[in-house]
């Protein structure tokens, strides 16, 4: 491009415009020759470049160009590592630039609500703000490459049922506070080249045409000037869409709206002025992408390597009872690895976000490389391809087990499971891989379960039979080896959970409400999502949010609370206690004592990865600002934090707190706005309102029968009253012909009057 | 009077008329002399009469004429008694024409959405096929005498906190399931001359002046045409809810509304029509009273002995290990009683229902004389008055328990905890009553707990050390005598819970969500209250909805379930199989296997209370109609079942089905009617209607590079895609100008017309 959007604006004629607010094709936008605009070249990609074999084609069930596979969303959402995604991200810019690809179309970073969500696997966490923090480093590492990001799905589609035709019922609190929120703080950290729109409707109106989200919150209030682009074929109505805000649909290239859109402006029905602001960021972002292209690096010899690494921080060390991992080699000279997944690891779920990887770990390869010669390594699949009950399979499995020292289990979700467009129908293991942990836990006590899946699972039929768990997501094509490294302890696990493990699917807080009926899925959950929905429930899960073990052990001491003129400053002593090196991470949460507002027991406000050597400690220093204390107050319409003592939580897990600190806030108080509903309460907790009050009923107490006086008990029962019914009840033969407005209204005055002198 | 109403309306003027529809003081409505029209004098009272020392006085907190105090709504909802709700209602009806109140003010209706509502003493059940049952029995007892009664709190007013600034959010169906079923039964199968609308706001406008609630559903739909009435001062705009339907304000005189609402005839803004429906409704209610003087009945003789009576079988037996209860002579010949309750019983909540009593049953002397020259009775007092934490009472108490045979105590509640305008704080014991408990169970294994409240209570820090609960509510001015004879054997109990009794606090489906936020008090739970969500959650409560011992035991046999053209009957045996005569409730609940609407797990749909000697059986038979195998589809706004299995579930207590049946009904099927936004699957599902598509689609594949195929690979993972949204993905280069919303209304013409011919 050798002119300025704003100087290529000018040049270009109302129907070029139209035009180049829909892609050219399926992965193209529209460029224009006669004036030198080029056109961008996307792809899908979470977790990896999905490069289709053509334009033309959504390639979604065929063989793509190979890319390298990163661990997906909710896999190295456990890593808790923003050093690493911003790693990731640059690699994947520099893999993208290698591949023409100049916009990516990730992260992912919408809530988990539900374990049953088919695109689970593409998403950090639970909480916005792991998921917030996480999305932009990861962004900001692919644009330092100068390729473009796509934050997604922008808003409120936590389930595949029926997505494109269910609107997503939010209340405006949880709205910012849970499924906006990592948005927001991507908008703000990491200033993404675009947003990608969802398929739903929210609160009635679809994503792609929602005034609300789109301009008076994404634009107006969080300040984004980048693109805003359609999920392929979110679209419904092209002109609200570009009232809203959306810049770019996709795909293209839609001749039917073009010309609607001409229409439209040739009506006035739509101005001008609107389209030309999308053409321009949409101008915007064709500068950006190719302003960068010098920077252009070669081959993807190191990804794999990162990717083995990414998948090493990705992996969650469950449950390991008396130390039994790492393996010894005195105590495992031989070892039976169980399960199909061994041999065929599932290393990402289907859809969109499926890569072709340039190669794959084999966890079974890599474990007999790295035994060696200390250790024999068997090998059965211990449970068929279609997950059929085989007792053939399961007794081969227990003789293979009971005949080695240690038996090493591979299991999980099978593939046809978890993919975009359907919804997961359970989270526990199919029956036949239950029964198989079981037969061959009785057979041999050091059974080791390595369990693959992009969601939660449920443990509870088998867990307690077993010493030792390793959940290792779906951690991309290094995962086999990262396995590996893990079992013999050459990597120390520091995968720490990013979502709740409940102990049964029906304890979770949207159990069977993510269906929508009569086109509406109401969020009745609220703010209770995942670890705050146990908390609030006193409900013990499986494992929690944030639990993650380590093969080194740390203590936190030393916590010191200080509050500053514009932040809260937390600080202590982290010890590694053990004798490993090995890394912590290290979650702070925040409890508000004293909020009239139902809030959270708890939130996670910040959170840090931190490496340390045996006997090694280090001071860990987190800064709170006044948003880490706020909620979403609706009858303000703004966020707010109340004056009043909060606690500062630090710990290894969300219930595994180490260390509290308690602190009092000052946020400032308003001072009472009466009107006619102000509660008898109300007007007896401010002086000169209860001085007024207390005239006017003693004028009153002359004329009726039923007296009333601002005493104990007469406060302590009426007082949910509003002042207007007090009168209604007590002072209807006083009033007379006076409304209770008027007398209202009369004293409110007088408040005034009185607050004035 | 001497005229009819459609005549004294015509002679009325719009002054007189505009007063009639406010009271004349606290308890009167207002007469006309002139024309002969007589007042109506009304009271409170949902379990006995509170009728004030004058018309002018609230009287709240002061002493009333005495009346006899029956169990309040939550006791006597245990009883699932009919028979016994008509009995009270017809001597409520007498005892209501001697003290000259020619309209009661109840029952309360209103579902027990959260065991902490302030007002759930005076409720029966959080079910609503119970609450309506009891309520219309109730009312036709009472309305058989003559007098009038006022279904109360319509609707959706479920806690106390700010009820009067709280708009109670609640969607549609919900509404009609839970919250409105109960008042739709007894509208239709009692006709109450009055309804009493609540204090709150619902869905966003006052339920005095909502169209929704008082026009559409409760006249248009439920065919209502007696008097609603506001409940005390919650009328706020009166012209609107003269619009609305609320025909009564109360309480009177309101002046200045009588002026505003001449004034509001006069100006056009209000038509003169719609007032006079509502003096005609209240003419008619004046006429209806009046009707009966000529009934009245004497002396109150015999309301004690029901008081006792409907206390004996409200009485709740919840735990019986080793059958410890009745008390035999032989191994309880010393009684320790312990617990302040034993003399000063909990009969009654605090509030608008509190009544005078005429007499009071003490438990300690019921006990007494009871135990007669048998047993011998020492009694001390557990606990102090302030619930403090008092050792030397515990220490006495256990000195007590432990030289007795067996130790009788008496705890619960305390007295300040239950009161309208106030929520409780917990449902768990007071520190003092649980260490009390432990304390004595701990040196005297036969420890027998007598628990008194109106709601649910938290026993797990004690249930468990002690054999014997009996919870006897607060079961009215009969309830000593009651409590005794269970004790004893001379009752044998046969009252069920009309609530769960969760494990914890933090079980009940709304915690934490029983205060409003910025005026909006979301129903978040949805349909799931009571046993609906513990059943869903798979939580196991400590008492489950409708559990209750009996000191014998039943057989459930021979189910036989039969579609018939209309109904669906089921019956079976009920056998008596213990010892001793005595009386079961019976309880059936159906299961929608298939509904792709999300619904309870199961819902109580019919029950009876059945008497029986030891070895008497009994046919049991339940007609079932369509409507009680519907839900509230909102999709066509009204009541509909699914064509499909169910299940009719027989069952002692919600968690105790004894028997099951099955069968298919047939409610038939809708043709699918296509629209742009229908679903691939739907299109696939109907033969026309994949001819038409395959049609189109093997044009269309002739110029795209991506084809479509129905195969069962594309339609299994695009089936949630909307049809107009597989042309936006697929053919774009096909449709060129042409928009897919043309591509769309031209295959479902086509479709038409294939269907047509």
């Amino acid at each position: 491009m050798n002119k300025s959007p704003d100087e290529l604006l000018k040049a270009l004629t109302l129907t070029e415009k139209a035009s180049l607010v829909a892609g050219l094709n399926m992965w193209m936008t529209k460029g224009i020759e006669r004036l030198n605009i080029p056109p961008v070249h996307m792809y899908d990609g979470t977790n990896g470049i999905r490069k289709t074999n053509s334009n033309e084609e959504m390639g979604i069930t065929t063989e793509n160009v190979p890319a390298t596979c990163y661990p997906t969303g909710s896999a190295i959402g456990s890593s808790w590592n923003t050093a690493l995604l911003h790693e990731v991200g640059v690699a994947l810019g520099q893999e993208s630039k290698a591949m023409e690809v100049e916009l990516l179309l990730g992260p992912g970073v919408n809530m988990k609500r539900t374990p049953l969500g088919g695109r689970n696997f593409e998403y950090y966490s639970e909480d916005p703000c792991l998921t917030g923090e996480l999305g932009a480093a990861f962004i900001n590492g692919i644009q330092s490459e100068g390729v473009g990001a796509s934050v997604k799905h922008f808003a409120g589609n936590n389930q595949e049922f029926e997505k494109m035709v269910t609107s997503s019922e939010i209340d405006e609190r949880t709205l910012r506070e849970i499924y906006l929120s990592a948005f927001e703080r991507i908008i703000k950290k990491s200033d993404p080249w675009t947003v990608m729109c969802s398929y739903n409707l929210l609160n009635g109106s679809y994503t792609s045409e929602n005034e609300h989200l789109l301009n008076d919150i994404l634009r107006e209030e969080w300040g984004y000037d980048g693109v805003v682009l359609s999920d392929w074929t979110a679209v419904n109505d092209r002109v609200r869409g570009l009232k809203a805000g959306l810049d770019l649909e996709m795909p293209g290239p839609a001749h039917y709206n073009a010309k609607a859109i001409v229409e439209a402006v040739q009506d006035g029905k739509l101005s001008e002025e609107q389209l030309d602001k999308s053409v321009s960021r949409i101008l915007k972002l064709v500068e950006r992408v190719t302003g960068n292209k010098a920077a252009e690096k070669e081959g993807n010899a190191d990804y794999h390597m990162l990717a083995r690494k990414a998948a090493a921080e990705s992996i969650v060390l469950l449950k390991n009872d008396n130390a039994i991992l790492p393996l010894r080699p005195e105590t495992a000279s031989s070892i039976a690895v169980i399960g199909r997944f061994a041999k065929k690891p599932r290393i990402q779920g289907a859809g969109s976000a499926k890569v072709t990887p340039t190669r794959v770990d084999i966890p079974l390869d890599e474990i007999k490389e790295l035994a060696g010669c200390l250790a024999t390594v068997s090998y059965t699949a211990g449970y068929p391809e279609d997950d059929s009950v085989n007792e053939e399979l399961i007794k081969e499995s227990v003789m293979l087990a009971k005949n080695a020292d240690v038996a090493v289990l591979f299991v999980g979700q099978p593939e046809y499971a978890e993919s975009e467009m359907h919804d997961l129908k359970g989270i526990e293991l199919p029956e036949h891989q239950v029964k198989l942990i079981q037969a061959v836990a009785a057979v041999q006590p050091k059974c080791i379960v390595i369990t693959s899946s992009g969601s939660a699972l449920v443990m509870r039929p088998w867990v307690q039979h077993v010493p030792a768990v390793i959940h290792s997501w779906l951690s991309g094509q290094g995962m086999g080896r990262s396995i590996a490294e893990v079992l013999f302890g050459y990597t120390n696990p520091s995968g720490k959970l990013s979502e709740t493990f409940p102990v049964k699917l029906a304890d979770n807080p949207s159990h069977m409400r993510i269906r929508g009926e009569n086109g509406k899925l109401y969020y009745r959950e609220g703010l209770f999502v995942g670890y705050r929905y146990y908390d609030r429930k006193e409900l013990a899960p499986q494992f929690p949010f944030g639990h993650g073990l380590s093969y080194t052990s740390f203590a936190y001491t030393d916590l010191e609370v200080v509050q500053h003129e514009t932040c809260v400053k937390v600080s202590f002593q982290l010890t590694n206690t053990g004798k490993r090196r090995g890394k912590e991470v290290v979650q702070l949460y925040v409890h508000d004592e004293e909020c009239k507002w139902t809030r959270p027991e708890k939130e996670l406000k910040a959170f840090a990865k931190v490496e340390l050597d045996p006997g090694e400690e280090q001071t860990i220093v987190f800064e709170l600002e006044e948003r880490d204390f706020s909620y979403f107050n609706t009858k303000y319409n703004r966020w707010a934090a109340d004056t009043g003592y909060f606690q500062i939580l630090l710990g290894s897990s969300s219930k595994d707190i180490r260390i509290t600190g308690r602190l009092h806030c000052d946020f400032g108080k308003e001072e009472i706005t009466f009107h006619k509903f102000s509660l008898l309460s109300e007007w007896v907790s401010d002086p000169a309102a209860k001085a007024v009050l207390e005239e006017c009923l003693n004028e009153m107490n002359e004329h009726v029968t039923d007296k009333v006086y601002l005493n104990e008990e007469f406060v302590g029962f009426w007082e949910d009253f509003p002042m207007i019914k007090v009168f209604q009840m007590f002072g209807q033969t006083w009033m007379n012909e006076r409304s209770p407005d008027e007398v209202i209204q009369e004293l409110i005055e007088r408040v005034e009057r009185v607050r004035n002198n």
